[in-house]
């Protein structure tokens, strides 16, 4: 079998960006770079749904994750961090790193955090800087209602800062319209790139924040991710720091690809490709982890019967399904399949025609070819 | 004519490499990667001279330069920075942000820092928790006497940190040896890949001071570049964040390169060639910068007539050569010629060809064939 990678992140790449990496490297002090920044900077404008500037960081997500952090709070400064997985666990950790006061609303793994849990947290903590969420928690496949805390947080004087590395241009997440003030996403998502660059985008009252941050008696301790020298850099086209610029230029193919088909479609496309994901896990004998699931990817736990680490060794070795396993306390109790990116339908098909096909090695017996028809009959529908 | 990089970073990449980069993205969390991680953390090894780990992060060289000083100095510390040019300062810049105090040795541009200015700073500031150095001045061309410094750093409590951004792979340095405590490159120079990745490795005394750091009252403010964690995860050949791991398997075949060439027959190669760069400064009326040469590349100084930034455009233009002019203080006034990484004689020669061309143009006469024949001439001596 051909191999397939359908895990969440890295995603596969197309192939003539694939051939746009292999082309000689460049130098990034150019006139043609510039124009390469330029329009990648539209796009992901585009894709970020804001008119500020959006901001290429070389890092992985977590980079810009840092940055959105140690730019907006100071040390000893409160953050409510909304955790429903170990994504929301990673804001968490950031900010304990950074001195922040950190107030937890915690949901067990697999639930989502309720608009409500943040609007009581907010009342009792009225001083919070920032307010940190996961719109798609990867480590179990929850949304979380990125609009609904927007809605909360526009009418305080804390922050809302996202991480949207396999959120955003997968599910409706509109920075400017729904007042979200920091955005963060990875390129090895859905934009379609290997792992390399960060992305992050802040409203006009974040960036009032951040320059008066550095103004202030507690200036934020960092160098290389100072977004002043982003910011500053981008309105010439123009880099603080060597990037990446190798997959920059990539970066400019997959946008393209997301600009032609156009941002709603995007989330139309993957919302189609969840529904048959989702409806394989009844026939599959399976229930789904996430009670309201991201687009995204799709989670089913396994029974406890099922040996959840040898499976993933079995559907790569056999069937060349490269899916991902849990992460911390759910290692070996669930399986990970990705649906984002270019990744299509008949890719998750296969997935869960193998998965059919691998289960009842493992004890668990499925009825022949119940599961590919229910997603296949999802799909249809989806039209 | 043919496009040809002749940039001091990114310089080009080998062609079985940009394959490489065109090859499908594949998953990181798995026993293949892993083996990759151990490879090239062992070729890794070679090249830094230690047998310390060498950890792997996804950012620009700036990113490592900013793990080195935010996991060594606590806020209010103190550093001495060694300072010939702008990457000197980068160090200093980074020091401040991080609130370290700075105490300044600096030297003209184009001169390199004496080891007995920095044996009287020590010795003025005993309480120094850091060097920071510069092995190749990308700036000016200058190299600093790394193993000098060390020499007297090593009888100090002081930490010796020094970028090797453009000058590990190219000159000696011998970290173990010389007794080097930190040592900072980037991908793109004489380890032939694009930019986005950074490396970095710590002497065991550098590892104690991190340590203690981190239990200290004055805990480190960061999370991305917390290098515990990369030393950690490389325990288990593994990273702490998702890697740009597709420039790691890219890196591997850049490193079995220089495995098989042998390190010092690297250092001689790069020697080599700047001799032959050098020794066309005269012919062509003028001047190096830099009064001891670095190997990775070779600043001229351009005459006052001569307009330094007009004659970049016609060298790419006319000839398809693509050096660097300079930056800051030295824009217009100086030529930055590479001869690094995947660059070899002949396409020095090539540089040097198009100058003798170029120069009378801007009203600088060279007499023709004399500055391509002294090259010639003076890398045919080196054989």
């Amino acid at each position: 079998m051909k191999p397939r990678l359908l895990t969440p992140g890295p995603t596969p790449t197309p192939e003539e960006t694939l051939l746009e990496l292999a082309r000689p490297v460049t130098f990034h002090r150019s006139s043609q770079f510039r124009a390469i920044i330029k329009e990648v900077t539209a796009d992901l404008q585009y894709i970020f749904c804001t008119t500020q500037p959006v901001l290429t960081i070389t890092a992985s997500g977590t980079g810009a994750m840092e940055a959105a952090i140690a730019n907006t709070v100071p040390v000893g400064g409160k953050a409510i961090c909304l955790i429903s997985g170990r994504w929301g666990e990673r804001w968490r950790n950031i900010c304990k790193a950074f001195g922040v006061t950190v107030v937890e609303v915690k949901v067990p793994y697999g639930e989502s955090v309720p608009p409500e849990a943040l609007a009581a947290a907010l009342k009792e903590h009225p001083d919070a800087a920032i307010v940190t969420a996961t719109h798609s928690e990867t480590a179990t496949g929850a949304r979380n209602d990125i609009k609904g805390f927007a809605a909360i947080t526009q009418a305080s004087s804390a922050l809302l800062i996202v991480d949207g590395i396999s959120g955003l241009g997968v599910m409706e997440c509109r920075m400017d319209d729904w007042g979200v003030d920091v955005v963060v996403t990875g390129s090895q998502k859905a934009l379609m790139l290997p792992p390399g660059l960060a992305f992050i985008s802040l409203s006009p009252r974040a960036w009032t924040r951040v320059d008066s941050l550095y103004q202030g008696p507690s200036t934020p301790r960092t160098f290389y991710f100072d977004l002043r020298k982003y910011r500053d850099n981008l309105a010439g086209n123009d880099t603080p720091f060597t990037p990446a610029n190798t997959l920059v230029r990539a970066l400019r193919l997959s946008l393209k690809r997301l600009r032609d088909e156009g941002i709603e479609n995007c989330w139309k496309r993957h919302a189609r490709m969840a529904r048959a994901a989702r409806a394989a896990a009844g026939p599959l004998g399976l229930e789904l982890l996430a009670k309201d699931p991201a687009d995204g990817l799709t989670v089913y736990k396994l029974p406890e019967t099922v040996d959840g680490v040898a499976i993933l060794g079995v559907l790569e070795k056999e069937y060349g399904i490269r899916v991902a396993g849990g992460q911390d306390t759910l290692k070996g109790k669930i399986i990970r399949l990705a649906h984002m990116g270019y990744i299509d339908y008949f890719e998750v098909l296969a997935a869960v025609s193998a998965l059919e096909m691998v289960l009842p090695k493992f004890g668990h017996a499925v009825q022949p070819g119940t599961a590919v028809s229910a997603s296949q009959r999802a799909f249809s529908e989806g039209a």
